[in-house]
């Protein structure tokens, strides 16, 4: 271990100093304790904004330059636009144009379409990112090639960074649907509706400055205001801040793997079999293939047994709007609006509720909600037989996913991980993960097409499968039986000592370190 | 002038320091500059919470106590129940019974229901209170009977205060007509709903510890939550927090007075006449008598016109949601619920928004929604010859009157004072008003039924009233034909040369002090 290293509570190597930030290695879960204040901005004043609220100025340029724009300077971005963004590489570019240098980019998370940062890195304009990297910028990442430390946050644990000063935001550049010349915006209206701007929601608080970029201005006030212009400093008129076709699916696809719907009909029956599924109860799924073909499951059982949830969490999709709809849910607390049946719900339905990591998952807040959740339905791209997940990394140790909300859901009364048992002949579950994402003690459940391995911690869960016909097993048998099917473990990643991006924990503290990958 | 005051901008003769704290004296409308960062409470752990979100205590005392309740504390509460409030007493009476002493108790305004506070003073618990106090309080503290110094506050200075970290609160106990366990509340529903919470939103946000007491529990979530739950600490169940008829009423008249039913249709026909009312216009009435009885009239000339406005703001009554329904407004933005049309509208119609004082008042965010007014149209107790207004002391100097939104609207792009030109025979215009708690540069217009006054700063609204048939006169000319009618000018105040209370400006300098009465 090199000098600059520590081993944490999870037997994890990590670095003492990130982007020349102390850091404090990760403990266990809540073992931290936060002595100091949230980080509060500057306070401001009416003296300096104009009277009409009329905060339009002529282009990201000029507001960037009136936020005071300088080097080594925060800006932070937003993905509600996902894959079809088109503001965040708008406003870097911006910057680059007006000679900005060593920038840290602070998105909520980066997609493919965020690949020309690439250039803008190597031309010096950014410093590094800070944020998840799904796609080539992880890549980019992981070969090193970054002048700084990538750091990895859940959606929770960026907001807790920002509430707690751990990253202050110089300028927050937030795109919106709808907003007023005053800057109150929202996402649920407009041409390029996406639904809930919750991740965008610290960053308006906590920056120092704020930019609204919007493609669909109208006249003050804009209702509903989930970003509040008091909040706001500029407001910039653009064409468009996206590809609509990207920002939302039309349609989000249920698996037709056989092997995945078996799993999702397991995890289904499994959570009734429990006594989970019981009048009043709650879960979360996500939009992934196999979270949607459960949803459907469940939705069956819970007819069958006139059972009501309370509340469903997503990624609203289809098939949690039907819920709704079907009075199945008093409510949906949506996290993310995945696709236009999910938009045009938010917008319209008063059950259907926004919310925001800082409700959702902000680990430092009194509370949240992702502990009010009965049950979490996750996937993961590995799990060790101690029940450690990663979902950063690949066995080959390459950086291609964020953490989004995984992390801070798995506060749920049960976390389920539900996993094909290998993809493309690589086994699943392993011996020790490549990235700690997830400590053990809170990952309850492994679901795969071959069988239901409940972590020995959860006796209660055990008692409750005895004379369920669900296919319980121990992870090791299941590992065995797999690595027989594809002849042997993985290989090891070839890895080189040299840190590229550190994983934090919800509360701030670093769980795992990214290493960089042998040439 | 004594040795610890100083003379501000005004011409005031103003305390260096109040209860301890250094104090900056009114430099002018927009003259001060902020030069810190805002206040935020310690950063907290979901550690310390309950996963289950179950934050029930068994009542205040108990919460009190977890709390860490301790001597000279600052206890906050809110008036949204008006004189049928019964949370506050509660929790001051618990804290009495802990053995609590030198509380300082920080009301967002406090009523005739609040007069047993009195006693607790006498006993030592409470120290002094910082707001509005109306009726009895206000006279103990004329009468230099509380031990600190009384501090007035706008509900937008109230914010700042918080916001700025001038008022750190310890404790903040928030009355709430419908909660959840986990603390998220909501005014709009339940046998007590009040309408908008948004006097207690600061501070939920900026406290250290919050307990929400109700008598409407629901299951998580409450839906929606005005108050987020991830600002509180502890949740207590009561049998009733107040009285429903004093919360809100039933009916909100209009006046009968023929001579203020005159000022009323002077201030319509003022808007009408100068152009003000046009398509997508804005303006403010409160809930008093010849508010109400201006809004009948505008709304008569509105139609008339085919006009609409874009927003009207509240104090929401029948009158206002009355426009919203026949289509004469696209929004009220409220800041405060008066009566029972207005709760049943705010609860049901998504074009009825809650406001808060952030939004709309806050001097000290990025802009407010106050200066976007048209026209404000608002009270007053005394208005002098060069427009200064009053409305917290009457000419005899007693402090009988909190200054609610009233500061925060004069940044309104017409600022109209429509009162009588005397009351019980004692003239409202006068030479020197007792307590200027309003600059004469933000007052543009006083409209009395002997005629409408312009400020002569407004030059472009003399211009616009020519050829109005309006009686437009000069305020001295009002006030010799008043003072001819009642036989001359009001007695001066008899007042001592002690302070009993100052009156902050919305930029939290101190524009002018109360002084203890002659006995």
């Amino acid at each position: 271990m090199g000098s600059g290293m520590v081993e944490n509570a999870a037997g994890r190597s990590v670095p003492r100093t990130v982007n020349g930030l102390d850091q404090v290695p990760y403990k266990g879960v809540g073992e931290h304790v936060p002595e100091t204040a949230k980080h509060a901005p500057r306070i401001r004043s009416c003296r300096d904004y104009p009277a009409s609220g009329d905060k339009r100025v002529a282009n990201l340029a000029t507001a960037l330059e009136k936020c005071g724009l300088s080097d080594g300077m925060v800006i932070s971005t937003h993905h509600h636009f996902r894959n079809g963004d088109q503001v965040a590489l708008m406003a870097l570019e911006a910057a680059a144009g007006l000679g900005a240098k060593d920038l840290m980019w602070f998105p909520s998370a980066s997609f493919p379409c965020h690949e020309p940062v690439i250039d803008l890195m190597d031309r010096g304009v950014v410093h590094h990112i800070e944020g998840s990297m799904n796609g080539p910028l992880g890549r980019h990442c992981s070969e090193g090639k970054m002048r700084g430390l990538g750091v990895l946050r859940s959606h929770g644990g960026r907001w807790q960074a920002i509430q707690d000063g751990e990253v202050k935001i110089d300028i927050a550049v937030i795109a919106a649907p709808t907003a007023d010349p005053f800057g109150n915006c929202d996402g649920s209206h407009g041409p390029s509706a996406c639904g809930s701007l919750g991740f965008a929601l610290a960053d308006s608080v906590h920056a120092e400055r704020v930019i609204v970029v919007t493609d669909n201005l109208v006249p003050f006030p804009c209702i509903p205001w989930q970003i509040q212009g008091n909040n706001v400093d500029y407001v910039v008129e653009v064409e468009s801040v996206g590809d609509p076709s990207k920002i939302v699916s039309g349609t989000t696809q249920i698996t037709k793997s056989p092997d995945r719907l078996l799993t999702a009909e397991y995890v289904a029956r499994f959570i009734r079999d429990t006594g989970i599924m019981k009048d009043g109860f709650s879960f979360q799924a996500g939009a992934g293939g196999i979270a949607l073909a459960f949803v459907q499951h469940l939705k069956e059982m819970m007819k069958a047994a006139g059972v009501k949830a309370r509340f469903v969490r997503g990624g609203s999709t289809q098939y949690l709007v039907d819920l709704l709809k079907d009075e199945l849910t008093d409510y949906i607390l949506d996290g993310q609006t995945f696709d236009l049946a999910g938009v045009e719900s938010i917008a319209s339905d008063p059950r259907h509720v926004a919310t925001s990591p800082f409700t959702s998952y902000n680990y430092h807040g009194k509370g949240n909600f992702a502990s009010l959740v009965d049950a979490t339905v996750l996937g993961a791209t590995e799990v060790d037989v101690n029940f450690n997940a990663n979902v950063v990394t690949h066995s080959d140790g390459v950086l291609l996913h964020g953490i989004g909300g995984w992390q801070n859901c798995l506060f749920a009364g049960c976390t389920i991980l539900a996993i094909p048992s290998f993809r493309d002949r690589i086994p699943i579950i392993v011996d020790e993960v490549a990235t700690v994402t997830g400590p053990s003690e809170l990952i309850d459940v492994i679901v795969t097409e071959r069988g239901v391995a409940i972590n020995p911690r959860r006796e209660d869960l055990l008692e409750r499968v005895v004379g369920s016909d669900l296919p319980v097993r121990t992870i090791e048998e299941i590992k065995v039986e797999v690595e027989g099917i594809v002849g042997g473990p993985p290989q090891k990643a070839v890895l080189t000592d040299e840190p590229v991006a550190v994983v934090k924990w919800v509360d701030g503290t670093v769980l795992d370190t990214v290493w960089k990958v042998a040439d």
